[in-house]
């Protein structure tokens, strides 16, 4: 039923490389099937002015989509002068996630920024942005401390994040762009290991939908996120 | 509990001011307590390029706050020279729940944007700006039957929106500022009268939620609805 | 003659309404007939650059136009990305007239920014802006000295403004909008009580006007300006 | 009494020197004393948006300053990416100038630009402009008139524009940079030969002004202007 | 004596590879060395306005660098609101280089943008960029002939491009960041395949370099690219 | 053969007007026949952040255009909000181009910023600035010492550009605009007075160009430049 051939609860294969650039402190290419994400995380001393004397850190991030990562090209940002709304939307998104994932004030006066950029989009950019960067996160603060930045570890928790939504009548799991674009309801799930909640953001696309979809909608996310942190915990070599 | 004395789920005074200005199609002035938003509906011939030909017509929203709307200025986005990711993420929100109020086939080859700026902020300016942009688009509509310009109703459905949160450990329904600025969790929900969702955004904004949270701030959005229906009906003088 | 009916010497009903809104330290709504604008001023601590280290304190003004205050939709200027040369000008005008109401030496190093956003428009919004944001500025000073921030009072003198113009070859007072948009010069005042003149600008929109027009107009912008004051002192409980 | 040892009613040396660049199809070099303005008239097919199909023609201006025109160097505005208030409103006043001197509706649908940037400031640029601009309209007219590109002349009169003050209690001609940046009032006055007005702008900068004040002034403006009225019809060889 | 250790003529590994991602009608991702740049052609219906009923078409390329690319974080152009002038002068750089591999007469009204964005730099992005940029191109000519969009082959000739300098006063071929930085003198060559040069671009960073030291730099380049060429030949299975 | 009827090796008439407007430190018109562009020489106090500390000046330069100085009207880029990237290039070209001459090291801690904006451009505007803008610059230099800004002469070398081509087949000196839009190759080359290289930056327009194209064009190059710095040492009243 699903144009893939899934099944409902059946996420895309994915696979997280670390390593995959050289200068960034945390480098993450993730791929949710034919989505693919170069997330770098990047060390900077200094805070933003409006932290500043607070005795604290800064976690942040950036996304940006590659013209042809598309299937037709889109204009690119840095050329019409402004990043759109999407673009606005989807790192305040992936920076707040991020932030559920760490002790701001182990973090000292540093700011991290996790750049997100798609080179290839097949649906899904936000979830494995987060998914991913998630890792880069998590090797920046292992770079820190390995090079005496910080004396505690500022890692709370890991943070995963999928889709769900509604198609054709259907709850499924991990929308690729041909389900997305034809969904009902298409929804962003952010968790943590633990099963709760660190963003849901649910979208009626079409037809409203019942507390009970939604209800079914986060048992496959809560199931999709499971498996994200095994892959997570595997790339990160942590015994689980 | 609540630094406003009401209880856990009392929403504040709505009121719904019809024909707040003269020139727009439809005009609302929308308070939720101390929010003051003015929401006026516009209609345009022509829709945008890429919707040109298909048949049908667009309804779009965009948000702006005065420089003085907040407890401090803030600075003017049209002299900064671009609207923020804060804006943009509200103006999208509100353009998809309205567009859920509507036919846009019956709508004809016209745009109605629904312009809500607020005039005072003490929370809640996002649900505010829909509730009252709802009434304001269902006047345009009627204008433009009065006029002739669409033969028949394009009015599917009222939305409404309100927010919950979790606050001091209590979920509690339409914040005010003080409480938004404090709450654990905070989520916006955008529901029909039927009682289904349009739009769930929930943030954990300290602690994860868990899926109970989550159920118990649906139950109070819903009966939050369900008295702004109330409300927008009697504004709209239409018998329930 | 005119087509609100008005004698050539009769302005329109103006009311200024004191505390519209409630987080700025002075805020008024002022209504020259259909033509309403928010006038909220804002006192901040420091003041521009260049400016630093005078011993003196700054005033200044933005003017905005809700983008539905007019007879048809205006682009938001938010949006556009920049403010237009009209805006600029006006904003530009209403600081000027504002900075000759006041001692910038006994305010010490605090600004006082006035933003005039027009609700609603029907022409002379940049006359009733200055006349409002006066009586907004005057609440802002009674603010400081209430909470001790200044020990002298800075009020030097009220300003007001009006427009005039030549109308189908009469001079009148206080054009609206169809006036204004068919009058052959259109001329804003800014005056001081005694009588002499902070800013005079004179437009010929079609026909040059002679030295003689222009006392008459200058006459009537002096009746005008002399109910205006009236009118301030009222709203600040002035006993003149 | 004057910084340059002039008497009140006397101007600076004027010169308008015709032809300066060769691509233009009107080009004049205008000096008043030491402030040196390019203006340089395009003649060019079409009219804006606004005015297609209204079987008329449209006149526009731009103004600029090079960076070093001034005593120390001004911010390109190319370079920080708008033009300033200042420069808009400066633009529009000649653009409304210039319009006063045509007949649009035998103009066709063509676009005059005259762009008038100054390679040396020392005060009244803005007059200086509109004085050599109207030079350099008129002579784009002629070269439409030679070129065939009209049939009737579309010129109705010639405008000029003086700046006059109060500088240390005196009402004087024509101010240069000191007196401009020291004088209580600055205004800038634009005419038409019979000693009508076009624009009548005064600015109170330091102390308001009198009716007695404003009109001492515009009697100096008036001789003032008719001196300049001279040296465009003996630029443009017109007997007078 | 290089840092890397390599002789003065010897360049870096250099591999092309084909197909990196699936949407672009051509996609290259090129190295030299630890330099990585994606190399995206879109092929897209329709030239730029001032080409338009000219019966030919454009190819054009744009350029950017993903923020960690580069050793320290580097401002995304996208968030500031406009391209560098190093960026605009690389992309047009790559522009024209790939304009002399075509026949724009045997294009058709269509138009080719490559986009190349540097995943990775360490020296040497504009040479690595132009020379994948020629073979995504090819692919993308490839493409137009097998869905029929054009009828005869537009491909002229291959262009590859490799950077030259002056390094410790030794001529050295594809100078790596290290030599970049340090460099006396960078020169950027791009060759066609008979050893003509279609762009020339030396600068002495330090000292001012001789005419043999240029033709020394210019036989260095001319042997690099031979390289290129058989490794571009290679990449696209074309028998030398 | 040349549209000019100059022979190969000639150059255009040149000019360099010193003392063209009175407030910059170095002030220089410079002519190459129809081609004219004023080179403004500013000194401030402070050098840009990322050299501050470091014990030495900066020189750099902004170039524009006027927009009536082509054939027909160019847009105004501070109109347009931004620099385009062929103003960008020629304006990093010409600040290299600058810093060669200079020893910044003797600079102190000043910042000379040289303005080159074109009032007329008829080809060669790039190698026209080069050339007047580092009389300027020797001009603010000597300002400098006669203030005492400066106890040593950071003067190191004259530099000089001219523009060298392949015009129907031929090497041809200093093109002019009706050549440069129809040449084959279009070069231009910054030179010392003992006869090295700056800058080469040649471009392919239609045809690639051989080696020994190149240095006949280098040959051309040194004479044209040759008969510049004469013209420069004359200006200055330095003997040779």
């Amino acid at each position: 039923m699903r144009p893939s051939g899934r099944q409902p609860d059946q996420p895309r294969e994915v696979t997280l490389t670390r390593g995959f650039t050289r200068h960034a402190e945390g480098s993450v290419l993730v791929s949710f099937g034919d989505t693919q994400v170069l997330c770098n995380a990047s060390v900077e001393a200094g805070v933003p002015r409006w932290l500043r004397g607070k005795n604290q850190g800064w976690v942040t991030a950036e996304y940006g989509m590659l013209p042809r990562a598309t299937h037709t090209r889109g204009g690119r940002e840095a050329a019409r002068g402004k990043q759109g709304g999407r673009t606005l939307e989807i790192q305040r998104l992936i920076g707040r996630s991020l932030r559920a994932a760490v002790d701001l004030k182990k973090l000292g006066e540093f700011t991290i920024t996790v750049d997100c950029d798609v080179l290839q989009a097949d649906g899904g950019t936000r979830t494995a942005s987060i998914t991913g960067a998630c890792v880069a996160l998590i090797e920046a603060l292992q770079y820190m401390q390995r090079k005496k930045m910080i004396k505690t570890d500022p890692f709370r928790q890991l943070v995963s994040s999928i889709s769900v939504g509604v198609y054709k009548g259907t709850p499924v799991l991990d929308l690729d762009y041909p389900e997305d674009s034809a969904a009902d309801t298409d929804m962003n799930v952010v968790m943590t290991e633990d099963g709760k909640l660190i963003e849901v953001q649910g979208t009626a696309e079409a037809e409203a939908f019942s507390r009970a979809e939604l209800n079914n909608m986060l048992d496959l996310a809560e199931s999709g996120c499971q498996a994200l942190f095994a892959k997570q915990h595997e790339a990160l070599g942590i015994r689980r």
